[in-house]
């Protein structure tokens, strides 16, 4: 990306944690920038994962309430590299009874709220959802949701295999979905019956596996919607895209919410300049960058 | 076991479903009556899975409202065998909206009401627990909950298997397990936040796993209270053994609910007999019985 966030060239990757771990992350990194030509020069910012205790350098977390200019400034130096790469620090609420982080989100959070002018309440939906409320600038605090993750190992791990026929699509307009939403909504703690009903209406009443995982999907984001205290009318920062995006926004909608549609990768690009100029301009090498 | 319900002699196995329905059914019992030198012509009662889809006979449903004095007329005989062999039928609510099925359950619950006089509310945990609501003989209806299938799912499948070194005994006494039962009973809706916040205690304030794996336990098991409508003051018939008896026993003291308890193994037998007694009577074969 230029530093005016334009995207210069693009390239994806299925390497996960593990394997950039066992190749080396600098021999990985190198990899990528060769194949898109990087001139030697440039600045890398990395965010998620990379910085996590099993990453490449631990990268620490800032904890909330947080101002979003924070996290570049707070960004760990990998040492001895040719180039400047920098790895951005995750968010942690340190409460004792309710603990919470997040690592890669708050990057995507700092380009979201530059797209969303007086955003306070952002849901990131995901393997582990977040739900943000922010104070201006700042992040007042978090929630996670194990919301993906729980739709992944029940509809694949759990006796509901046979009523879902294990992890795949969901089609947002299905009626299983809403009906799902609006029970995981209003009644979140019936969700642990209402998915032995996913069984039983299999057994008595044939339902399809399709419908079978598209109710089930929609009592998690329910639930989660219900968790994070929606009551309908807010407003709120739906940071996706693709199908999860149809999913939350679907559901959101089901809930009165207000959605305010942002893509996130277009959130994480914007994060990752956001987040580079500040580190640079902390370190006196804004004119350099 | 004796007419009179007395136990004469015993035998346990880990033969399952899949096991029994691969050998045969009729083999497998066999070798079981003989192991025991059963008489020839001792009757044979089953309830459970073997009367399932995928067991040795499809023993059907009963619909609920129900009472428990139907379900042994109600029994599927094994045709051709050398001696009276029954398989009990499950109990099912139909609902469209809200589904259930029990099997197996049904045959302690017969057997659990007669131990408990007056019973009217019932938590019989396990992979799926259930919750039973009687008028005198009658069961008028049930909840299942997925909590025992949950916590295995969850504690070995997910991300939490770092934070509770997978699945594994639980301590009742356990501070974690009785704040996990008081947070998940009283906001049931951020059960999938607070089981992110084992991951995040973990990474943040070294939790053990130990303290996580009775945080999830306590969660799951209080939501499922909430899940039930206990509001504190009930009196419950738990019928239960062993270390799931005193984790419910703990929770559900917790929650203000009054437990009386029934041993499980104790009503299971009693509910054979029972249904047995109810069956020979319908055919007219008590005398022979």
């Amino acid at each position: 990306m230029s530093s005016a966030g334009t995207v210069l060239a693009e390239r994806r990757s299925q390497e996960g944690l593990g394997e950039a771990a066992s190749r080396g992350f600098q021999a990985v990194l190198d990899s990528h920038l060769d194949a898109l030509s990087a001139p030697a020069g440039l600045p890398v910012v990395i965010c998620g994962m990379a910085g996590s205790r099993q990453g490449w350098m631990e990268a620490g977390y800032i904890d909330t309430p947080a101002e979003l200019a924070s996290i570049g400034p707070a960004a760990t130096v990998v040492p001895g590299a040719t180039r400047r790469i920098i790895i951005l620090p995750g968010l942690a609420s340190r409460a004792i009874d309710e603990p919470d982080v997040m690592r890669g989100e708050e990057t995507q959070l700092l380009g979201a709220h530059l797209e969303f002018t007086g955003g306070s309440f952002y849901c990131m939906p995901g393997t582990h959802s977040k739900w943000v409320r922010m104070d201006g600038t700042r992040v007042k605090g978090f929630e996670t949701f194990m919301t993906g993750e729980l739709f992944a190992t029940i509809s694949s791990g759990t006796i509901l295999k046979h009523s879902t026929g294990g992890e795949g699509p969901v089609d947002a307009h299905d009626p299983a979905f809403l009906t799902g939403v609006r029970d995981g909504w209003t009644r979140p703690e019936k969700t642990t019956h209402q998915l032995f009903a996913i069984r039983a209406g299999q057994l008595l009443h044939d339902y399809g596996q399709d419908e079978g995982r598209a109710r089930l999907s929609g009592l998690l984001i329910g639930a989660e919607c219900a968790g994070a205290g929606i009551r309908g009318g807010e407003r709120v920062g739906l940071v996706a895209s693709g199908a999860l995006q149809r999913l939350y926004r679907t559901a959101l909608s089901e809930c009165g919410v207000h959605v305010h549609d942002i893509d996130a990768d277009i959130a994480a690009r914007r994060g990752l300049v956001e987040a580079w100029l500040a580190f640079a301009a902390s370190k006196g090498e804004l004119a350099k960058a």
